[in-house]
């Protein structure tokens, strides 16, 4: 059963309070650690709540408001002083990786590991990020400033033999990718072995979006279609929707109806304005829309568990 | 009686660690409260031990170096966020301006509260700050990168009149201010009555030197000579003193030999390399050379009394 696993490291907004840190999150997909929004403080909230340090190969920024990225230049700091070698990407808007070099001009650092930052297009939704197992998708938000969310989704499996029907059928090796893929067989005697018969469907990719922060935005609904698990900001309840819609954030309820048109299988709300002590009307109030609603609390993990194969 | 008290934010150096914030103290001189030095989470440690954000309108920055200043932008945004509207005056090398500008400007901050940054020489001692009770001097220190400390001196409080000799003597109200600053008083028939017959002596002014980061550096001592309550960074034992002097940073001897060259009345030692866990033996060690030696530890606080007035 492979990993795909959230864990929250900050779900405050705008100033960190007592009781909660800045954005941040680590998504734990078959063993890729992809850190997500870097707050004030997020290294300390990655000791506390035990995330290895030398796992993180990828960080995604969504957008350069402080409580998003000031904790990142203390963060790749750290790695340097800790005797990082391994390459490390970071994905953002524009200007990020100014900020970052001008405090490492000053503070005369030579990085010892290479560090490449990939500065996005926030007004289009990219694939910026791949390898065999994992694919990683830009959601273009609208905030006061540029700011894009991240769609991670697994990579589709290839279907799975059923190793008696091979034997049985004698197929030979070399049409067996092709059947894994969808192919039929044809005996000899011409006869058609359909695809259903031999093989067994893999579990559906899983997939996780990441949205905040933004105004209530229907255009991402198509982006983030059948999403598994949406992380949506809900800075506000609905009492305070002229100051969402001013702010260019998001409320319960909005976050709420994104979760309901998009069909998401879960949302977890989060980016909480410091008004807010007291959480549990914040979650009553979008579950009054889309039920299967959790709140983000720092230290708190969801899982996707893998589905069966079936045949 | 006024206060004269210094609060530790943060001791940690380099990297902030699961039980040590990096550098940040309180210095509350007569309800003046000086933040100094300002490392990330630092606006965290300031609400876990109660300091009142509204009550910082002056902050000084040892040097560039992260561990030392990755918190103040963060700071100075949650000031921003929280509706300050005094102006704020921020003292450090070249660069910092630059530095926090730049991230303002790509978050489109517009702060609604006056910053003003001092950009020091930090090769030479100068006053950088004075007011009716508080006169702050830089400290040129020797590090990797431009660094100073600062000295923090009470202003002299004049004589006190002793109200009985006062009337005894008839002494008119034209001649009072010029006894409080040590005149004699001469009485019509020419009678010479000492300046010490009339006041009492004002305890003397407390003083307080923030050393932070150096290599062992002897010309600071006739800057802080007789200070009452020295912090000197002590970042290695004495058996790491070449990875000290490599790193131009100092040990627990090279502190206390400061201290003890500089007739502190008391030293507290700090910017412990994370490899040190137990910190007993670096106190032990500082206590070889200078016995009125104390642990700097996040949140422990640290009084200078003041004296009487003696006549």
């Amino acid at each position: 059963m492979s990993s795909f696993d959230l864990t929250i490291l900050g779900c405050s907004s705008a100033t960190p309070t007592s009781f909660r840190n800045p954005t941040a999150q680590i998504l734990n997909i078959s063993e890729r650690f992809f850190l997500i929004d870097c707050g004030e403080g997020t290294q300390m909230a990655m000791r506390r709540f035990k995330v290895k340090f030398s796992k993180i190969n990828h960080i995604f920024i969504s957008h350069l408001h402080g409580d998003h990225f000031f904790g990142l230049v203390g963060l790749l700091s750290s790695f340097h002083l800790l005797g990082r070698t391994n390459s490390l990407e970071v994905f953002g808007p524009k200007g990020l990786k100014e900020i970052v070099e001008i405090q490492f001009k000053y503070s005369d650092t030579r990085l010892r590991y290479q560090l490449n930052f990939i500065e996005l297009d926030t007004t289009v939704s990219q694939t910026i990020f791949e390898d065999n197992k994992v694919e990683v998708k830009t959601i273009p938000l609208s905030h006061r400033i540029p700011c894009n969310g991240y769609l991670f989704m697994e990579k589709p499996l290839p279907k799975g033999l059923k190793k008696s029907k091979v034997q049985f059928y004698n197929i030979p090796i070399a049409n067996l990718p092709g059947i894994k893929r969808g192919d039929d067989f044809i005996t000899e005697e011409g006869k058609v072995i359909s695809n259903a018969d031999l093989t067994v469907d893999p579990p559906p990719p899983r997939s996780y979006a990441f949205c905040s922060d933004t105004i209530y935005l229907e255009s991402i609904v198509p982006l983030i279609k059948g999403v598994d698990l949406l992380y949506h900001e809900a800075t506000f309840m609905q009492d305070m929707q002229d100051r969402a819609k001013e702010t260019y954030h998001s409320t319960t309820i909005d976050a709420a109806n994104i979760a309901l048109r998009a069909e998401a299988k879960k949302l977890v709300i989060g980016h909480y304005s410091a008004r807010y002590r007291d959480l549990d009307p914040m979650l009553a109030e979008a579950k009054t829309v889309f039920p299967e609603t959790e709140l983000a609390l720092d230290g708190k993990a969801f899982s996707v568990a893998q589905q069966e194969w079936r045949s």
